[in-house]
């Protein structure tokens, strides 16, 4: 509990923020760019509201974000409405009913707040930005790489040179494991033992499992070198199968882009709740954390779906904005919008004196403007 | 109340919508076209959170929109949170604190979503857009008239080639009305009377001042003919003063921008709760209802402002977005995105083949593609 003495109105709930100059201006761009570059590939715009009912909200792809859904009573239906935490479930939805139709493979782009009851960890945002694109109707490796290049696009397009892929099949692990019976406390200790990449664990609770897995933890890395050790397994069918998507869907990336950094975490499965298939996480040198995730699903009709949601807010501390400033003009009061037109063509912001009496050199140089205008042309403001 | 069987997973609450392609994409655009405005006179975006402390939110300018406001209690601290319906109150925060010591005039522009419990009518919108400006630390007709100016850019740039301000003084009616004595019956008849530009009741409930409230009434239109109109007649001090200020704000919007249609209604006072002066509701031919409304206020510490919010989202009827839409290009299965570069570059949107074996004609056709990439050279598609 925060002191009412503390409640100044300037305060904000923990985990949300006013954006200011220039950062606003920033985050705007990055979201242009992104989505600018998802456009060129034909991925279309859609726009969902902030809420909608928590019925369909919550359920299929949706059903995972239930306890990061804040909740509203709808006046007019006495239904519960939900804010939404995410706009995946939201654009599986619109595939699924407003676009049944539109043909197939429907390529699909958004951008948008959400917001999350409490933040990924204490003081994180707990309003945070999407901006993705979904790929549905189709399952196959060329798709799942047409997804991980055009947001390697997308990400390059605002200004991200280094950026790496981390890729996941969170069913690899299961497939391997279901083969052997364990009792309920072997198996309980050997999915946590995995989850943490305890080696010691692994191989104590795993049994027969035990070198096939410890090799597995071992070859989490870069893609080429995961590939090979995990090739060199003898694994059970099913799982063979799932390994033979993830390499193919590994060389349809490269085949587009061998230099993407492409890295494989082949026991990872927590937190790919509604995930059928290849899942990925981008990470960007400098940023803590995942600057986006997504893989494949089926869509709310059973279609098979494959997306990705990027974070364009926590990419702002590596945009170099300054370099898209531009140069500020004082125009004295007496000037009117209309003979400036020029002006404004060619770029320049325009700050319009609104006193008669002001000395004009002093409120140019404190509204940090470079010039003024002043007999029709451009005089630099002499500090 | 609605029925289960109803409830398909379809059905959004009434006052929310999926924009749909294009429509989302020209959303996006008029925000953008009317940011890019706003920035070009110095107007420097900020973006508040959609969520704060009902205590802030709904303080000072803020104090109108509380029967507007959804709240959710926010588990960290137990205080309630609200989702805003207005971002102005946002903004005059911002300029009381985070930018307190920020050159003035401070001017501040911003553009996102709110949402209001209920709609302005049954089946309005319960999610709006807004973009607007706030010019702070200036009271003066020329800040009046740069606010209204730059609207006008503004929706000149989205490609609004028609509108008009209405403009208003909340003050002058009650200027006027206080200066006889009325029982509480009859003033309060006389306000309906002159909410409902009923010129019969205002004459039966006016007293004294028939004459000049009813010549006022039908002095609403055009601003030039409003104005010869009002400055006939013989009105109490403080309402000649709030009349002379309303003449030199027009006069100073007609220097800047003499083809602009303004109208004035000088007896409108009802739904302007902080305003302290002159207020503005744009109207734009083909848009039922205002597409944007403001005025002059007092900010959060007291400080002199004047803003105007615009409303993209009513706009999208308007904006023939079709004249901005690209050539599809379909890209055969077994090219890379790295190849295409220069397509992409040219402009054209690019649609990437997923399959080896489909028929390339009948799918570039299906995906309502205009060319197919072969042979390094773009062919049309023959339909």
């Amino acid at each position: 509990m925060i002191e009412d003495s503390e409640m100044s109105n300037a305060l904000l709930p923990i985990g949300f923020c006013d954006l200011l100059p220039s950062d606003a201006e920033a985050e705007a761009c990055v979201v242009k760019w992104m989505m600018d570059a998802f456009a060129d590939y034909g991925y279309e715009r859609v726009s969902p509201p902030l809420l909608e009912f928590e019925q369909s909200l919550l359920s299929h792809a949706g059903s995972g974000i239930a306890d990061q859904t804040f909740r509203v009573m709808d006046p007019e239906t006495h239904y519960m409405m939900g804010l939404r935490p995410d706009i995946t479930p939201q654009i599986a939805r619109i595939a699924a009913t407003r676009l049944i139709n539109s043909p197939r493979p429907l390529r699909l782009s958004y951008a948008g707040a959400c917001v999350l009851v409490s933040g990924a960890k204490h003081n994180a945002s707990r309003q945070i930005l999407q901006a993705g694109i979904e790929l549905i109707g189709i399952d196959s490796p060329q798709a799942d790489a047409e997804i991980i290049t055009i947001t390697a696009e997308a990400l390059a397009s605002a200004g991200v040179s280094s950026m790496s892929f981390d890729l996941m099949m969170p069913q690899l692990a299961n497939s391997i494991i279901q083969t052997e019976e364990f009792s309920e406390h072997q198996r309980k200790g050997l999915l946590r033992a995995l989850d943490r990449k305890d080696v010691a664990a692994v191989q104590h609770y795993a049994g027969n499992l035990a070198d096939t897995l410890t090799t597995m933890l071992q070859a989490a890395g870069p893609a080429d070198r995961a590939i090979e050790i995990l090739q060199g397994l003898d694994l059970p069918l099913e799982a063979q199968q799932i390994l033979e998507r993830l390499l193919t869907s590994v060389k349809a990336v490269q085949a587009h882009n061998p230099e993407l950094q492409l890295t494989i975490d082949p026991v990872e499965f927590r937190g790919w709740n509604y995930h059928t298939g290849l899942c990925f996480a981008v990470y960007v040198p400098g940023i803590s954390g995942e600057v986006g995730k997504g893989g494949r699903y089926l869509s709310n009709n059973g279609e098979p779906a494959c997306g990705l949601t990027l974070r364009p807010d926590l990419l702002l501390p590596l945009i170099d904005f300054d370099q898209y400033s531009r140069q500020r003009v004082f125009v004295p009061f007496g000037h009117t919008i209309e003979e400036l037109r020029g002006l404004r063509k060619d770029g320049y912001i325009l700050i319009m004196g609104l006193k008669a009496d002001e000395n004009i050199t002093e409120e140019a140089h404190r509204l940090k403007c470079s010039f003024i205008y002043k007999n029709k042309e451009l005089q630099p403001v002499s500090v």
